[in-house]
């Protein structure tokens, strides 16, 4: 019998340390805030550590932004939402605010959108040219105009009107993303002429966006969602990342969710308002697994159609994506960071 | 014994009978076409017989375009929902295409999306100005455009490279809307004097909205959805009608949608979305059951939030709406028409 028992405590040993190797380290406490910047990342191959290093510092940074907001007594979710979405969009490594992409015609269109959990009062815009940062042009749509939803010059007036900071179209010009434009644009006048590719193959069109969803310790969720959209996209395209239901929703009962990726599917398939409704309606009531279901039922694309983040009122995060990697980032209630890129 | 039985039977005759009469007659047999035009109409006793007759002749040409195509071999329900919808754009008497409300600068700024349950492809267009038939837009988006959905210039240039019809922005002036802008511009100016309103109170501000949703002798679904916005919005405003999820959705194995009504509201409730998402993990497989379910979920407003349509894969068609009206009607695939537009 003592034999037969210590044989038995190895094996039961080995098996819950297997369990736990399995669980990301994060989702085993509360996570207040989840970011992303974006699905389609290169190759891991592809990354020189001192690039990967700045990614991970810029994630650190828009986690900690929020969770400043977060720990103090007024903190609101959606407060860390935006401080934590600002971050990124300052940043030029992210396909949003200063980091957006090129329309076709050369132009820099970037498009955003906020949801708040309790009272699903949400904002967005789309298109803007002159809002630093989009994710505030969101919110004061939410909170200053009887809207949800605007596009263009009139989203841009608005804004500032409303005191969000104005800049010249120029600001969003950096080398990265112009080259980005060039490629693609060279690529389609040879495929025009029947020629041959001469460029590596570009960085996936529609990734980079980045987003966050905040839980606060009035138990309300956040969510929020900013992009410049896809490279060389024609004058007028609205991806899934303003769009309240596609790239982001809340709803305090279920989750919060943002979204990235080929913005068309994802308006198709009304993604982060699918993984909520199967948390209401369906057998599903874990956040992971809705996320993970709802991103089966996408087509399947080369490099991936994308990923999402999402948090129930517990605490519980999803980061999931299909293709290589997904920025991505947590922080707990103890302010534990975890930030990953590859899977 | 026989007494018994006597007694039961009329019994069961009078209860079969109540159960009849509190079904719509339309429900009883297969819808193939269901439309509307709007929730949010005048009191029935403010309404002219002549006028009602104008709507009701205007509701039975667009249900004939459909089922016309319907019936045909190769008709399909993306082309029954297009052409039912062109009748009531080209009619004045909707806040659509022809008959759209003014925006606050005085211009004409139109939405359309569209979708189709098989593959769940979708297109929309939203701020077009100088094409006469915003759902040819959002359908030449769909076809034509690796995008779902394109606005304002942009979406004006495409949809007329395309094929579709353009018009001059003067195209869509009409007497009554203008006055309807005049008459709200007039209200806002004695508000912020501090003056009592002097005009009686304007139609809703925000119905009017027309939509249609199909199903083919495939057994395929479509939807779709158009709108004039609502009048005295501000520049760049987009409602819930271009919005897939939101104002319009289609998928085969659930039902299409079209929804119309403060669209503010819709957006934050993925409303159409929602009609599906009901059927598809909820315990809700009927599609009438589904959309009461919805709308009754949405905040109460003075005149109503709005009302939806909604036809599944069997040919069950729903017409749900909160105020005193909706213009509505369906056809049967024997060519029976129904319309209605008070309760």
């Amino acid at each position: 019998m003592t034999i037969f028992n210590y044989g038995l405590i190895p094996m039961f040993l080995s098996l819950a340390a297997t369990s736990v190797r399995a669980e990301p380290p994060a989702a085993r406490k509360k996570v207040v805030l989840v970011i992303h910047g974006g699905a389609g990342v290169r190759a891991s191959a592809k990354m020189t550590p001192e690039v990967k290093a700045r990614y991970e510092t810029a994630l650190r940074d828009s986690l900690k932004a929020g969770y400043a907001i977060l720990k103090s007594d007024r903190g609101t979710s959606l407060d860390a939402v935006e401080a934590a979405i600002k971050v990124l969009e300052d940043s030029p490594l992210f396909n949003a605010g200063k980091g957006a992409v090129f329309t076709h015609d050369g132009r820099n269109e970037l498009d955003a959108s906020i949801m708040e959990g309790k009272e699903k009062k949400a904002g967005a815009v789309a298109g803007v040219t002159r809002t630093k940062n989009p994710i505030s042009a969101a919110r004061a749509v939410m909170e200053k105009s009887p809207h949800v939803m605007m596009t263009g010059e009139g989203a841009d007036r608005f804004a500032i009107a409303s005191g969000v900071e104005e800049v010249s179209p120029v600001y969003f010009w950096t080398e990265q993303r112009w080259k980005a434009l060039n490629d693609v644009l060279r690529e389609e006048e040879l495929l025009k002429k029947g020629r041959k590719s001469e460029t590596a193959k570009p960085e996936h069109p529609y990734y980079g966006t980045v987003g966050a969803v905040a839980l606060d310790r009035h138990g309300n969720l956040a969510a929020g969602t900013s992009t410049g959209g896809m490279t060389n996209k024609r004058h007028g395209r609205i991806g899934d990342s303003p769009i309240i239901g596609a790239g982001t929703y809340a709803e305090n009962g279920a989750c919060g969710v943002s979204c990235t990726g080929h913005g068309e599917i994802f308006i198709r398939n009304a993604v982060a308002y699918d993984v909520v409704a199967l948390m209401k309606y369906g057998q599903e009531r874990s956040v992971v697994e809705a996320a993970k279901k709802v991103l089966a039922k996408l087509p399947t694309e080369e490099g991936g159609v994308g990923g999402l983040i999402a948090l129930d009122n517990q605490g519980n995060a999803a980061m999931e994506f299909d293709g290589d990697g997904m920025y991505r980032g947590t922080i707990t209630e103890q302010g534990e960071i975890d930030v990953a890129i590859f899977r």
